[in-house]
C-alpha cells in the first residue's frame, strides 16, 4: 500500500492552525505571541511533486455568499473536489472529508484511513477543498486582494458549500437516500462536527479526529496547548525538558555577546550567517511544537520524515550529550531531528523564511473569527508570555484591515457547556484525541452520551487516527480505528434500517 | 385581561406570509399567482394607535453581516426588542419571541400566550424584532433602496441576529445559566424552530406555532393550501362551498358585458366606481383566505373583527340567501362579514389597495429563498392556476434584480424526510397546528420522537394558542395550551437537573 510516508513535504498546512495569532507575524517578531514563529518557520517548504492519490478532480460552480443576495452575491467559483468510486454503487454510503485550510489532494494524500475502510463499505469517497485554498479562489489570482475578497473566507460559507455540493453530488447520481458521513483532521475535523451539527439533514454522523472546537474564549485554559508540549517533553525524560526550557536563557545570553550572531550561526550550523537571534529561536521552537503534534507510533513523513515517537528519539539525544554539554547545544542536537532525519542537510537554511503567502488564508481567518487564545506558563518549556487581546485586535486592523470577532465560533457554534448542550442529542459525533497532540486540550475528551463519543489515546498524537494502516502500527492504533469502523456501522446500519421503516410506513 | 380583540387592525403582517410569490404583484394582476391578490388587498390598512402593551423597547447594536467579513459587515444598526421582567428573577427562565415579518409590539400584542405563562414560569418575556422590519432598519431609510441594501435581509441573518442578542443580554442581566425557550408563529414559528436546531446551545426548546416549514420544494403538494381553505368552506356547508366556487365565473362574465364594471361596482358597494374587475376579485379571495386563517372558535381581531368561527357565518350567511340570488351575490355576502362585520361601512373602499411598501420585506424574501410555490387544483374553490418556475424567477430578476435560490431553504434548514434526519435528535421542539389554517399542509403533523412533538388540533386556525386566553375558550384550546405549558415545563425542569448534575461534578 502506498504509505503517506513516501509522501513528499508539500505544505505545512497542518502548521496554519497552530499560527492562531500569525497575522502578528510581521509586526511582532518576537515571541510575546506564540503564533509569531510560524512567520519566519525555518522548515523548508520544499515545493514537492504533486502526490499520487487514487481520486479524480472535479470542479463545482459554488455561489459566492449563501447569506446574502446582493447582485454580487450570486457570482459562482470553481470549487475542487476528488472522487474515488471505485469500490461504489447506487445507494452505498458516501463518506465526505471537509476539507481544511489547504490543497486538497494533500488532505486526500494523508488521510488514508478512508481508503482503508472504504472498501468494506462500498463506499464513494469525496475530498471537498475549502473555499480559499488550493485551487477554489473565488477570485482568482485576486482572492487575497484585501478584505473585500477574503470577507467571504470563514467556516460559515466552507459549511455551505459542503451542503450545497454533497446535495447536487447526491442528485447527479440520482443517490439520494445514500447516507452521508463526514470526516475531517485538525480544523477540518471542527468543521466536520459543526457540520454534523448544523446540517444533520445531509450528514448522518461525523469522526472530528483531533478537532479543537472548545479552543475558544475562555473555555480551555489558554496555557493548555504549550503545557501539553512540554508535558510531553517531560514524560520522555525530565532532564530532556530541562534541557529545553534552560535552552532559551542561554540562547538570548549568547547573542548579547560581541561576536554572539556569529557564535550561534556556528552551533546552529547555519549556511548563512543569521541576522537575528529570533529566527534560531523560532528554529527551535518550531521543531520541539511540530515534532509533539506528529509524534506517531510508526516512522512517517507528514511535516518531515521522522522515525517513529520523534519526540523520545529527541529525548534519547539529549540525554546521551556529554555532560559538559551546554543546554542550548542539546537543544540544538534535538531539533536536528525534525530537520535532518534523513540525514541529508549539511547546513540549516534557517533564515530562509516561509512562503508568507500560503499562510495567508489561516491568517486571515485567525483574525477574524478563529480567535484562539495562548499563552506560555510557568509550567512551560517555552519562555512566559501572555495574550493581549488589545494588541491582537489592533494587529489585525493594520494587517488586515478587519476587527476580530472573539465572540462569534462559540456563538454559532457553541462549546460553553458543552455536555449540558448536546446530551440529549442524538447526534453521532465521534471526537478523537490522542493526548500527546497539543491541540487535544481544546479537544471533547469525555463521552457526552451514547452517540458523542469520545476516543482518546494516550499516546496518539495529531489525528493519528486518519493515516494510512501499517503493519507496524501499534494495538492501540489498531483498537482506535476498529473502535471508529464499528461505530459507523453501527450509524450507517440505523440509518438504512430507519429507511426501510419509513418506506414501509409510507407505501 | 386586556384581549387581543380590543387591538385595532394594524398591518396585515400575518397576510405577507401568503404573499410567497408577491414579488409577481406588480408585474402580473392577474389570478395566474396566487400571491398577486394581496398587492392590491382591498382590506383597509388602517393606521392604529400603537398598542398598548406591557413591554419596553430597547435597541441592540447588531451586526449587519454575520457571514462575512467584507470592511462594511462589521457596520452595526439599531436592532429593536421588547422586554418584560415583571415576573423575572435572576437564573428564571427567559422565553424569546423570534419576530417575524412586521412590528414587533404587533407580535407582542397578538401573542398573548406568553404573558400568560410567565408568571407561572417567573419568565423574562423578550421580542425580538426582525431585521429590516419595524423600526430596525439597518440602512434607516434606505434599507430598502435596492439588492444591494435589502442583500443582508433573510432568515439566517435573522437567526445569527438572535443568537447575539440572546447571548448579550443573559450576559448583561449576569443570568448566563437561564434556560431560554424560543416561540413564534407562522413565519415566526419556522425561525424558532430553525433556530432551536441551528442553536441548541443557546435555546434549550422551541414552541412553534402553525409554522410551515415543509412548504418548500416539492415536500408539500402546491395545492394543499387552497384545498384547505376550500375543505375548511365545504366542511361548513357543499352549498357555501359551490356557491363561492360557481362566483368566479359569473363575476367574469358580468365584467365581460357592456357596462360590466358598473354593475359591478353596485353589487360590490363600492365606494368609487371600479376600473377592473381584479380588484373586485381580490376583495373576494382575500376574505375568504383570510377568514380561513383566523377561524378562531371565540370573537377576535387580529386581522379585522370578526365573529367566533367566522367560516361557518360565511357559510350561514350564503346558506340564508333567497333561492334566486346569485352565486357572485352569495359570495359578496359572505365576504361582507370579513369587511363588515362592525356594520360601519356603508360602502367599500376596494381599490384603495394596500400601501405596497409594507410588504416590500417579504416580497423580497419571497423572491429570494422564501420560495413556496402555489397552485389551485380542481378540488379547490378558487379558479385553477399553476405555478410556472422560469416566470417567477423572471419576475424576480425584473422587480427586485436579484435570482431566486428555489432549493436553499432546505439546504439550509432540510425538510425532505424530515421525521428520519430528526428521529434521533433529543431537539425539544413542538410543532402545534390548527388544521383549520391553509398553512397547516405545510406544518409538521404527526410526532417524530418523544421529543419532536406534533400537537393538532381539528378545530385550531392559524397560531390560534398564541393569542391571549379568554372566558371562551373551547375545551381544545385549553388542552392545547396546557399540554403545550406541561412540555415547556418538562424542559425547563430536565434543564435545571441537568446543569444541577453538571455543577456537581464539577466542583
Amino acid at each position: 500500500m502506498a504509505s503517506s510516508s513516501s509522501l513528499s513535504l508539500h505544505v505545512l498546512l497542518l502548521f496554519t492552525i497552530l499560527a492562531t495569532l500569525a497575522a502578528l507575524l510581521e509586526s511582532k517578531p518576537t515571541f510575546q505571541l506564540p503564533g509569531a514563529f510560524y512567520a519566519q518557520s525555518s522548515v523548508k517548504k520544499v515545493k514537492a511533486p504533486k502526490p499520487k492519490i487514487p481520486y479524480t478532480a472535479h470542479y463545482f460552480p459554488q455561489v459566492l455568499d449563501h447569506f446574502t443576495f446582493q447582485p454580487k452575491s450570486s457570482k459562482t467559483f470553481h470549487q475542487k473536489y476528488l472522487i474515488n468510486s471505485h469500490y461504489w454503487h447506487k445507494g452505498a454510503p458516501i463518506f465526505v472529508y471537509t476539507g481544511n485550510e489547504g490543497d486538497i489532494e494533500w488532505f486526500a494524500a494523508n488521510t488514508g484511513f478512508l481508503l482503508d475502510i472504504a472498501p468494506k463499505f462500498k463506499a464513494l469517497l469525496v475530498f471537498i477543498e475549502h473555499r480559499f485554498y488550493g485551487e477554489s479562489m473565488p477570485f482568482g489570482k485576486d482572492s487575497y486582494k484585501s478584505a473585500e475578497t477574503l470577507g467571504y473566507l470563514n467556516s460559515q460559507q466552507a459549511l455551505a458549500d459542503y451542503a450545497v455540493l454533497i446535495r447536487s453530488l447526491k442528485q447527479n447520481l440520482s443517490s439520494e437516500s445514500s447516507p452521508v458521513v463526514v470526516f475531517g483532521g485538525s480544523y477540518g475535523g471542527m468543521l466536520a462536527s459543526w457540520f454534523r451539527l448544523k446540517y444533520p439533514h445531509i450528514a448522518i454522523g461525523a469522526l472530528a479526529s483531533s478537532a479543537p472546537i472548545l479552543q475558544f474564549d475562555k473555555i480551555t485554559p489558554w496555557s493548555s496547548f504549550y503545557d501539553t508540549v512540554s508535558q510531553d517533553f517531560k514524560d520522555a525524560s525530565m532532564n530532556c525538558y530541562e534541557a529545553i526550557k534552560g535552552s532559551w536563557a542561554e540562547l538570548d545570553a549568547l547573542s548579547a555577546q560581541n561576536e554572539g550572531l556569529a557564535e550561534l550561526s556556528k552551533i546552529f550550523r547555519t549556511c548563512k550567517d543569521l541576522h537575528s537571534a529570533d529566527s534560531a529561536k523560532n528554529w527551535l521552537w518550531d521543531a520541539f511544537v511540530c515534532t509533539t503534534m506528529v509524534n506517531y507510533p510508526t516512522e512517517a513523513n507528514f511535516l518531515m520524515p521522522l522515525p517513529a515517537y520523534p519526540v523520545q528519539q529527541m529525548c534519547k539525544i539529549i540525554d546521551g550529550m556529554a555532560p559538559e554539554s551546554t543546554k542550548l547545544r542539546s537543544a540544538i542536537a534535538a531539533a536536528s531531528l525534525f530537520y535532518n532525519y534523513s540525514q541529508t542537510e549539511k547546513c540549516f537554511d534557517i533564515e530562509h523564511g516561509a512562503d508568507a503567502h500560503s499562510f495567508d488564508g489561516w491568517n486571515w481567518q485567525a483574525c477574524t473569527e478563529m480567535i484562539m487564545p495562548m499563552t506560555s506558563s510557568n509550567k512551560s518549556m517555552f519562555p512566559p508570555f501572555g495574550f493581549n487581546y488589545r494588541d491582537f485586535e489592533e494587529d489585525c486592523r493594520k494587517n488586515f484591515g478587519v476587527m476580530p470577532r472573539p465572540h462569534w465560533i462559540t456563538t454559532e457554534f457553541g462549546g460553553n457547556r458543552i455536555e449540558l448542550v448536546l446530551k440529549r442529542f442524538g447526534i453521532n459525533i465521534i471526537f478523537s484525541n490522542g493526548m500527546q497532540d497539543p491541540w487535544s486540550g481544546g479537544g471533547v475528551l469525555k463521552s457526552i452520551s451514547s452517540s458523542i463519543i469520545a476516543l482518546v489515546t494516550k499516546k496518539g498524537a495529531h489525528h493519528v487516527d486518519f493515516r494510512f494502516e501499517t503493519k507496524d502500527d501499534p494495538d492501540w492504533l489498531i483498537n482506535l480505528r476498529r473502535q471508529e469502523f464499528e461505530i459507523i456501522q453501527k450509524w450507517i446500519d440505523e440509518y438504512y434500517a430507519d429507511l426501510r421503516r419509513t418506506k414501509n410506513q409510507c407505501c
